[in-house]
């Protein structure tokens, strides 16, 4: 260990993206054989106190209250960004130009414009991207690629992949930032909707080439939250402001492959806590997941009905890394995976997978969406209702 | 029970439709205390050998093999359609005409204007009529209604229906009649896609008012089959023909309370027999349902994760009729509790539900999702692809 | 149809097994193409008025209230035997005596002194015997049969094996006559276990050679139930009576093949309703079966975890002769396909599996987990309480 | 953070189980708000230079090469035990009488005199035991726990657990240390079985009183491992030594409260790779659990069906440390959670549970069971397999 070379990184957030982003740096060393040894060199966040405490119980050395400082350290050639999409363009252009390698949290930005500045810069600059669409790391999701690759399922003829949560089901949950147009560009579309665009491409190896879609935003005003008391004001001080994303985005569409695909995200689901599932139905075979039973992958080949395989074998991605067959990983690994990915390919002076021109992608598929969404006229009405009774 | 009326039925078609109808009227009065004894009186079929032996093993007394003799015998009071969709309109109008009450399979017709013709037919005869969309009376899914009725879900904000079987997946698959444009009107969409509109709006008690939609047909030529013989004419003389339905069909939509609602129909999904699924989430629960596990309901309420209600209580719809909790029942059941719904509506001279009414009311669904997918004006471009790399 | 040759039933008893055997006479011609066709010739109940409204409802064109006057009937030549377990013996000797064959529900009697005296009636009859052990005519468990036969799990090592059900678990619940050792022999152990023994037998090919029991009544007093009035007087006409059978059994023993196997049957398992469960472990793979579920089979071989395997394939046990793929079969079904196989064997002459010999068999194991229950000394104390402290 | 008191912590072993408990140190204070801040001091193991490398890449400040020397060490206030069973005593005893305060891999010892003077000693020292049954650290245990000593569930009167693994099926898998009674003390008994025990009785709140068992070793031979070397010599240089333990345990018991429980042990169950499951019927509520899908527990309250619950909301056992909703943990945070509880158990000056008196209570029912499983006369023969005919 002691001959590698270090490679300091810098974080700029601290909330629950910066939690579990430590947890991956503070692990990954212990079960991967590293070509480069990350230190947790310093911690941005706007308050010194906030900062200063989450660095001691993170792990990270240092503080700064400016990402801008943090970007021109020279002791930081990783940064990590874990804020909002509003400050993503900036941070990243600004790490790039500083010669900086960047990961960054998804959505990469809030509009399709800013994910192209961030690409452009990508291309002018000397550092590595790479944006986190963790659950690609999931080891069952890589095997279900592994699947698709070596043409296991045959030829693949849909897709349905849902992100179903329900953390704001209750009208009086507070108006937190991710329900802000300006801070989060989106609602469940651009949160846990861009997951699913990502996982399905990634999985099927295809990419989504067109969309008809539809949008909703079932509780239209809620109660101003910590962080949206600035909104109070723009709502004549009231003690509830206006929800500006979607509470939920529905979507089919055509992979360029060939197959059909059905894409649900929203936080409405009463009772699915995170179920991110995909299905995919090829001409020999299906494959199934959802990440409530994250270590499960369900595999049908030929007739044998759907196998749940437990994706902690020793020859699983990742997996023989930990531990032994069953015993399972948790959320927090996939970010230990992507780390250890970028980590590999900065050792190797190439873009991991996904790079920023991935995440460009998948803001060009949400763009879509809220176009086709935004279009009454992509809309087929069934008939005149007084013409039948009710349902009965 | 010897001081019961009797009803005579004449059933048209013995195939697999046929044969599930059969053993339902067979075994009926056997669990059900009815109103109305019903008499197997005559089957009518197109080979006076075939529909002999027919009768012979499922218990007819007697035949026809022209449907016109049967639906004109005073021994029939109830004339049951179990023929393809091509013939439904002309046998049922004729039986209505004929002062009969009548139970056509569905889809109710093969266009929107047969449907039609057969509700006037319907509204201006003194018989009763009933469309056999027999998923309503699986006991999870009637048990579903009853959560929905009571408001135990609250205010509904999402359904995702699919309708998975993978029979056709194989190419060498022939050309049978439901392959057929002319016979059945449409593929998946019509076969079993009806099931799912009907069963989406029976559990919620909404229509479906709008929608968006893709279909496509993955496999274009098959070998001919026994009853596409007069197709290979058309194609030459060739061994195979060209299928004229879809092989998968899917939809978004808006429910008429406001619910978000995905739908999906294909014969194609490897691995998934007869895999109706419907998942439901309101704003104080939630809950999921696959007839591959027929006897059980999957409800969450409050927050106490989803709970598998195995669905055979005394209490249970229908349930407390057969066997003690914890014995199941089969998909043929499905059809006895049907035909003791549709005796107890003759008994009280009322349409039960669901009545041509409603098989119009799908029709004019299906008519929608045709018309929407074949408009490319309603399909949302991405992107051109040469922007981003392929997916990696 | 019409040249078969036909063959009279009659049939003693009318509750649950009388009903769901009936079901299986009426409905057995119209899925299987039978050697002789049955009769549903004669119905016997003590009660005139009831059994004659059962056999109009049941479909029996007769009726007795003498079981003796039945087994002597000309038009009799099959004798079904559905009381409760007191009287098996002396019906189906009588039956054997006058020549009939003879179906008897399970378990064979209520003491292997009973069980031997039929095994010696049947052996000196013309007459062909089987014992309704009616799981074994689940589709998914002759499926796992054959998994085993065929070597596919190589060497068997483990068996477990439950029947769980709860509907005693109310201490309100009334003393029935299977609460009653003289009526029923014996609790939970024969009306349950007798089936887990005889499905593990069946589907090992091996036979329980050895066990260590433990058994248990947690309710002793119940309140009267109308068919244990007679009771009151022996409790000095008090409203509650002694429960004198087991409320559950739990056994380990050893099969003949080497096989480790644990049992488990108990009516006091809250929440599961007819959970008949069995897996088993051998050296190239697993299997295992619920009840409540029973169109599955979920099999693993190899390394590729467990399959879920819809048993409704037209390759599978019996399933070719009823639906589509993933349309489901019910508990009834298991007792068409029982009677199926024995009017085969009748007509072949042989005795069909499961006989009575099967039925000693498990009447035999039966007595040894009796035996081994009341034999304190076999039972190991773990240590003298004191020294250690509660667990914490 | 900065002002709390440091703890030393020096671990014995490196293997598997020193793999997981030093992830559990260097992760358990960025998640918990701990009283004490352990520091990794020292690393102890045979090799220098396999420890030294084990040292650097875990995350240990020192190496010792004797774990007399760390035992000893001032900075050194906690001493972690992570070897084979045969060294627990030795080193437990030595760290006590040091002073230290001690946490010791399950089983607690090979024997129960072992495992009784570990408990004196730790009578007349001033450090705090655990003994590291680590799966009562799984949340969902720790909920089940809960809803048992809520009352949930009523009165327990069953219990069925099982753990089943199956890396030894293979008969050319190695004779590793785990295989060797004299490192192991016994094989699937005491390596997966104490756990069982240990969670059937946490789980509870009741001791297992008495047992009646059977073992049995399936492949009695195999080829030598590296560390089984030593063995070559007693079988004469021969490429195979024989196993010496237990491949399977089996048995059946009564808990102090008046439950019946069953346990099986085995590393022979085909395609179960680390499935500790348990499941309780209580008078008013049963549940189920399996660690193979370890986030999940099911209940059944009520009539309501068993229900998935999640085990990852803010108010379940240790889950409000880690992750949002539905976002699950693994494996080794049941090792983090334990560290957790030690620390915090020091702080207060009280042992916290299980102590190495839970892991002495759990070494008593090991050996009873294996006294029973010793003593043949404790098992009852069915009968003389000649009188009836082979199952069939």
């Amino acid at each position: 260990m002691s001959e590698k070379i270090g490679i300091g990184v810098g974080m700029v957030g601290h909330a629950f993206m910066g939690r579990v982003h430590s947890q991956a740096w503070r692990s990954v060393g212990a079960f991967f054989d590293l070509p480069l040894a990350p230190r947790m060199a310093v911690l941005a966040g706007r308050s010194r106190e906030r900062t200063s405490a989450a660095a001691a119980q993170l792990g990270w050395a240092d503080v700064e209250t400016d990402w801008r400082k943090l970007v021109e350290r020279d002791d930081v050639q990783i940064v990590d960004i874990c804020t909002p999409g509003d400050s993503h363009a900036e941070i990243a252009i600004a790490a790039l130009e500083a010669g900086k390698h960047v990961i960054c949290e998804k959505p990469l930005a809030n509009t399709v414009a800013e994910a192209e500045a961030m690409v452009r810069a990508a291309a002018a600059a000397p550092g590595r991207n790479m944006v986190a669409f963790n659950y690609r790391r999931v080891p069952a999701i890589a095997l279900a690629r592994r699947y698709v690759e070596e043409g296991r399922l045959g030829e693949i003829r849909h897709v349905r992949a849902q992100y179903l949560q329900d953390w704001i089901v209750d009208p009086g949950f507070p108006l937190v930032w991710r329900l802000q147009k300006d801070k989060a560009g989106s609602g469940a579309l651009g949160d846990i909707g861009a997951h699913i665009i990502d996982t399905a491409e990634y999985v099927t190896g295809q990419r989504v080439v067109g969309v008809s879609a539809l949008t909703e935003t079932f509780v239209k005003e809620r109660p101003l939250a910590e962080d949206s008391a600035g909104l109070a004001a723009t709502t004549g001080g009231a003690a509830t402001g206006a929800v500006t994303v979607d509470d939920a985005a529905l979507f089919i569409g055509r992979l360029s492959g060939g197959a059909l695909a059905s894409f649900e995200a929203t936080r409405f689901a009463t009772g699915r806590k995170n179920a991110l599932r995909i299905e995919l139905n090829g001409s020999l075979g299906s494959l199934a997941f959802d990440f409530e039973a994250m270590n499960e992958l369900w595999v049908s080949e030929g007739d044998s009905g759907f196998a749940r395989i437990l994706v902690t074998e020793p020859g699983h991605p990742y997996a023989g890394a930990w531990w032994p067959p069953g015993h399972g990983l948790g959320y927090e690994h996939t970010f230990t995976h992507e780390i250890k990915d970028f980590l590999e390919a900065i050792a190797e002076d190439r873009d991991p997978a996904p790079s920023f021109a991935d995440g460009l992608r998948v803001q060009q598929v949400l763009a879509a969406v809220e176009r086709s969404a935004a279009d009454a006229s992509r809309y087929t009405v069934v008939q005149d209702a007084s013409v039948v009774e009710d349902a009965s």
